[in-house]
């Protein structure tokens, strides 16, 4: 809308910066970047510079004070996952830069931190875009946030929040069709396509997606005090729970799971014979303040059970939508999807700040 | 973000307008209405009052001129279904006057209004916002901008636009379990659960479905010259499309539709010899420009054929999603959810206003 330029601090160049350049490039108005030391040609500079990558990158504080001296709005751009950085958002925002990022550790932190994010920002005057902190670019928290900010009562919120739990289940227990393969075999082919964590586990245990209830529930209006603090259901069986987080125990983990297929193929065929499929989803009712994550039957001919690879899906009940809720699905996980997340909020907020 | 007032100018009082009063009432920053004529102590005042309602309104460029006189940005709510009024938004856009509304007339007549609408909005710094011609309160247009502002090559859109034909297929050819109801008899209940137009045949002829799809191609970048400058296939028979367009009219038409009964039976019997089911969709393809309304088959596990109610549903193929689309579905007609597109772009263009 006019031609003041806004600055930007962005922090982090891996796998969701990368891809975020070009989309940023190819944008109609294109923010000023603004970085500590000399600006850096490319990215594959930056990220190769000490000043501009984590062993030596400045402190919060210092970062804060540099942006907040430029001669217009600026944002920061959190393309990291360090919960250190997202703790000292409220510095940020109390000098009255914006933020915006992928980021879920700040968000679904203890509800103190949550509660000081968004009165420094008032306090500030800034803005808080966090769109690809759940299901990477697909549009789930502004539908939540418009729903909200439009005095519709959402009742529940339900869904496939992991792409990679998405995969296993999709490919253990389809809708249609039927499949003999082994859990331990799913889980094996996921990591080997890279659909999972280098150590699988870091998706089995629920965490990430209890992470995302945590924002969903609290957006809804519940005061989540942490994301552990309602019951999750591991996916790593009792037994292997204390095995190391090393490259070994990553092995160990791998060598003793088929252990267990009996175990889960149990569970598939429980589902089977209530005419149904067992999927890992998180859910929140706020009448009653449950969250949970686990897992759970579902009609074949349900959304959540004819979903296809590794998508997400996200069903809002509300009161203003009856019985049928509001559903957005898609991709929810990866490089260029969450990158048009970041891209979309930067848009946003660059149209409010004009 | 401000305490400056922002004055709305509402036009339209009817089933759309009449809830979103609430709304905007429960939304955390009111704008401050303003009317021609004294402010009306309520709706049902304002409905009655002859400068207030159809019969004495205002002519636009008066609407306007009063509009722009408003000491603060203002913006004109159209909550009309006129044509007319459509084709006078260059006047307010030109005068910064921005316009939210669910009126899809302007934005799927001719394509030198989409560009005259668009070019005044630049030149008057007014914003555009019509989130609910397409899919009520669904975020529909919103997702496609996003695609399209951050990078994305969209490559094909497909769904079911039309919540009175969702429901006549979803009954008519369900995709889990079986129907023996006749074409006919579906339509006739439709119509007496208040699903249908008053006359039926403004569902039937696929012109709502058309209009729709000609805004959607037209973000997507397509060049559509006019709603009806492409394939729409209309499920009035031929041997009825004579019948006049009065009550007798409707009576008669409702009368012969069984004699049709067995030509949409062979329809639906021909997609479940191939374990599909028929559906009323509108398709874009990009690529080939191509835009298409009409009858599809659809494979039984496929999410337009397990759609349930009068839902929407709206797949949005992309470059950067693969091959699995980013899908929306919900309500996507009705007063309320109307309402609630409305009061969610009030709300955002009073956000970029402030």
């Amino acid at each position: 809308m006019s031609a003041n330029p806004i600055y930007l601090g962005v922090v982090g160049v891996g796998g969701v910066a990368r891809p975020s350049r070009p989309l940023l490039a190819d944008s109609p108005r294109s923010g000023t970047g603004l970085f500590a030391g000399d600006p850096p040609g490319d990215w594959a500079t930056a990220s190769a510079t000490p000043s501009l990558n984590k062993t030596g990158a400045l402190p919060a504080e210092e970062m804060a004070t540099y942006l907040a001296s430029a001669p217009g709005r600026a944002i920061l751009v959190d393309n990291t996952s360090d919960i250190n950085l997202a703790r000292s958002y409220p510095t940020f925002l109390k000098k009255g830069i914006s933020v915006v990022t992928p980021n879920k550790k700040g968000f679904s932190d203890d509800l103190s931190l949550w509660k000081e994010i968004f009165s420094s920002a008032a306090q500030g005057k800034a803005l808080v875009y966090h769109e690809s902190t759940v299901g990477a670019g697909l549009p789930v928290l502004s539908t939540l946030k418009d729903l909200v900010a439009t005095g519709d009562k959402v009742t529940r919120i339900e869904g496939v929040f992991s792409g990679t739990l998405s995969f296993l289940f999709n490919t253990f227990a389809p809708a249609s069709g039927s499949s003999n393969a082994q859990w331990s075999a799913v889980v094996t082919q996921a990591k080997e396509l890279g659909y999972t964590e280098p150590d699988p586990r870091d998706d089995l245990n629920g965490m990430d997606v209890a992470r995302k209830l945590t924002i969903l529930a609290r957006l809804a209006g519940l005061e989540v005090s942490r994301p552990d603090s309602f019951p999750i259901e591991s996916l790593i069986p009792a037994e292997l729970a204390s095995l190391p987080s090393s490259a070994d125990g990553i092995s160990q983990f791998m060598t003793r799971l088929p252990e267990f297929d009996a175990q889960m193929a149990n569970i598939k065929d429980a589902a089977e014979k209530e005419g149904k499929v067992v999927r890992y989803v998180g859910s929140i009712d706020v009448a009653s303040k449950a969250v949970k994550v686990g897992l759970q039957y579902f009609d074949k001919d349900s959304a959540i059970a004819g979903l296809k690879g590794s998508d997400n899906i996200i069903s809002f009940y509300t009161k203003r939508y009856g019985a049928n809720p509001v559903i957005v699905q898609g991709a929810g996980a990866g490089g260029e999807v969450t990158a048009m997340g970041v891209s979309t909020d930067l848009l946003k907020v660059m149209e409010r700040l004009h």
